[in-house]
């Protein structure tokens, strides 16, 4: 079928049949399909959606575009964990751990940081001597070794993903959930794990601000698993705070350390608990509950910990920032934040939050750029606390003092206070499994 | 504001500013715009449409993209004419003669044919002789001359509206309403003439195929003449048939000619008395009613043929033509199709009929293709009629002999046979003026 008549077919409102879809990601990935069709169709995505038979094979052509990594040298049933992005997000360096002491291997690759969400690739980084670029073989190796590795993306993988997302970028067709979906789950699928689970963050700092977005993209993302014979399951967990205490490279390991050491801030503690007991039950490890048990007695017992350990020696970094944070980076500046007034925390913009990190050099606004590992934020309060007139609420940390009054002053358009207290608000939503969705009502502050 | 925000706007359902069509169809013109972001707004208009303040901007910055032609050294009130194409319509060749007989001057730009729609310019170049690539200089003169002049698009015309409509074309999106009236009404704009009529076409052979969508272009191309200063008035009018009984451009010249003698169809002459009765009303001349009778007497007093000939010779052309019309090309090849059973002629379908034409070589498939002047279909019954079988229905001409037999075959598809006698159909259907929609009842067969 021509390009031209699969517009109109799905302008129309018409299923594409796979073999259409497979000649529409053919002629982006080889450049034949013009890219001012290929907007056009998008947009016509846009406003009449995408089957899930459609969706399916959107992700499968898109994974079969470029290289599919082959873990199968690798003992054991792979799970690799995604989330959707978020500010104060250093789970996976908790998550991974705990699920491959447990038995459960973790083949992982990560991204960096954009704009205001942070990367688990610049986090790593931020320990002196951590390699994230590490050939295929190396990869494998530390996983077979340890259990674990987490590198940088390698090879070409989902190209006709790259392409269409850039062009999706520039033609306002991004918040489409098929095409977010496929476009993640395409990546997932080419990264070679048995089994899936996402993270999918709902709120202001995410990047779908409402529950019901948040629940038709968790389902399309497990469906197109459940398709592809990749068990996947996805947990809706609060994005409308930051996740921790702690926002920014080498403060988030260090937050993460704790965590592992069993002194972790309570959200954290339990969207890790959650997601690693989703990982744990999709390998087999039982149901959730008791794989939440076994998830708890990793982190209190410090086997997840010691993990962790031996994956930072593995791929180079130094060992001893585990127990000696001040081996990390550390900002030469910093800034005491004071309440302004009295009151309640009511809300905190997260994506402003993440805004004044970006600004005090914690990310990047644009690809490539570098970052500072000791920038960042520390939350004194988190929202329903009650903080006291010039009370300090955060600290701002920066290698570049000139940021710390910008990030101060978007810290506090980010931060609402008032009288009352407010109502306490769901840290985890839902799980979407296969099977259908189970509601959640675990609730903070 | 960028194209991206732009796009965005649009696929909202936002309504631009002037501010923003201009900068966006600059950015069209000179090419700053990428035509993947042109193609994605073009299908969130498509989807959201446009107001009426849109697309009048739209209509007016497309026709100031490129030249404006300056009709103002030809004195009287200039009207224009523009059909939205059909097959069999040969109404410009009477109009123009019969209203500049009247006193009302028509400078007119024409086509070419394009698929199954025939084009004035073609029709005119098969008389010996006749050069419709005049200089502008000249064209004007012969305006002041003779009253009227037909020539093909001079000049830079509405250069925005070329590449979107290029643009279009590729992309699934020319059947969106407020684009299409921006696309005809800019060139319209362009042309110079003070007021305008349309004759919007509705039906199978028609590119708008009901009477719905024609009156929603044709009050959508009556407000844009409003805003813009240039008073337009539009007839609805069938083309669920072939227009006349003459269908290729020789042949219609001559049928053209038989009407301005005062022996044409019936249907042909209606709807030529009606578009003549809105030119010379909008140009001042009196009521509609008193104007059609103005248009019936210039027909029969050979005022308007007297007009025909002195244009024709003032453009090049063999006026001998006229009086002896063996002097137009005449086609080496005829094959008389006969009714394959008795009974009425049911319907016919119209697009497939100019399909049969473009086969014999009265029209082209591909822009710059040769025309063959002397092919074309002449119809010997019209819907309604009664035939009885193997009478003669039709007469297929062309200079290439091979050509016969699969016209032929598409012919018969196109035409229904059947025991009843069907209703008789409208051919006017409406006039859309700036103050509303008069219904029309003219009804045939």
């Amino acid at each position: 079928m021509r390009m031209y008549d699969m517009i109109l077919k799905k302008r129309g409102g018409g299923e594409l049949t796979p073999a259409e879809i497979s000649e529409l990601v053919s002629g982006i990935t080889d450049g034949s399909v013009p890219d001012y069709q290929t907007a056009a169709f998008l947009m016509a995505v846009y406003f009449r959606g995408m089957t899930k038979a459609e969706t399916a094979e959107l992700t499968g052509c898109m994974a079969r575009s470029g290289d599919m990594v082959d873990l199968s040298s690798i003992p054991g049933v792979k799970v690799d964990k995604h989330s959707t992005g978020g500010v104060g997000d250093k789970t996976t360096l908790i998550v991974a751990p705990v699920v491959a002491s447990l038995g459960v291997p973790v083949a992982k690759m990560s991204g960096r940081g954009l704009g205001h969400t942070g990367g688990t690739i610049d986090k790593l980084e931020s320990i002196p001597g951590f390699q994230t670029a590490l050939s295929v073989e190396r990869f494998y190796e530390i996983v077979r070794e340890t259990g674990l590795a987490v590198v940088g993306q390698t090879g070409n993988l989902a190209p006709a993903d790259k392409k269409l997302y850039a062009l999706r970028d520039v033609t306002a067709t991004v918040d489409s959930i098929p095409l977010i979906a496929a476009s993640i789950m395409s990546k997932k699928i080419a990264a070679g794990a048995d089994r899936i689970v996402l993270d999918v963050k709902t709120g202001s700092g995410a990047f779908m601000k409402t529950v019901e977005e948040s629940l038709s993209l968790a389902k399309t993302m497990v469906e197109i698993g459940g398709h592809m014979g990749r068990e996947t399951a996805a947990v809706i967990t609060d994005m409308d705070r930051p996740l921790g205490e702690a926002i920014g490279n080498a403060l988030e390991v260090r937050e993460a350390v704790e965590t592992l050491r069993g002194n972790g801030p309570a959200d954290l503690v339990e969207v890790c608990l959650e997601l690693s007991a989703n990982m744990l039950s999709l390998a087999g490890k039982g149901e959730i509950d008791a794989c939440r048990a076994l998830a708890a007695e990793a982190l209190s017992s410090g086997a997840a910990l010691e993990r962790f350990r031996r994956m930072v020696a593995a791929q180079g970094g130094d060992p001893r920032v585990i127990d000696d944070p001040s081996l990390l980076p550390q900002a030469p500046h910093r800034l005491s934040v004071a309440a302004p007034r009295g009151g309640f925390i009511v809300s905190m913009d997260t994506q402003r939050i993440g805004l004044a990190s970006v600004v005090l050099g914690a990310g990047r606004e644009t690809k490539d750029a570098p970052v500072d590992p000791s920038a960042g934020i520390l939350l004194k309060v988190k929202p329903g606390q009650r903080v006291e007139p010039g009370e300090e609420i955060a600290v701002l940390l920066t290698s570049r003092e000139e940021t710390l009054a910008p990030a101060r002053e978007r810290f506090y358009d980010a931060v609402v206070i008032a009288g009352e207290r407010p109502a306490p608000v769901p840290l985890l939503f839902a799980r979407v499994h296969q099977n259908g969705v189970e509601w959640l009502d675990n609730r903070v502050n």
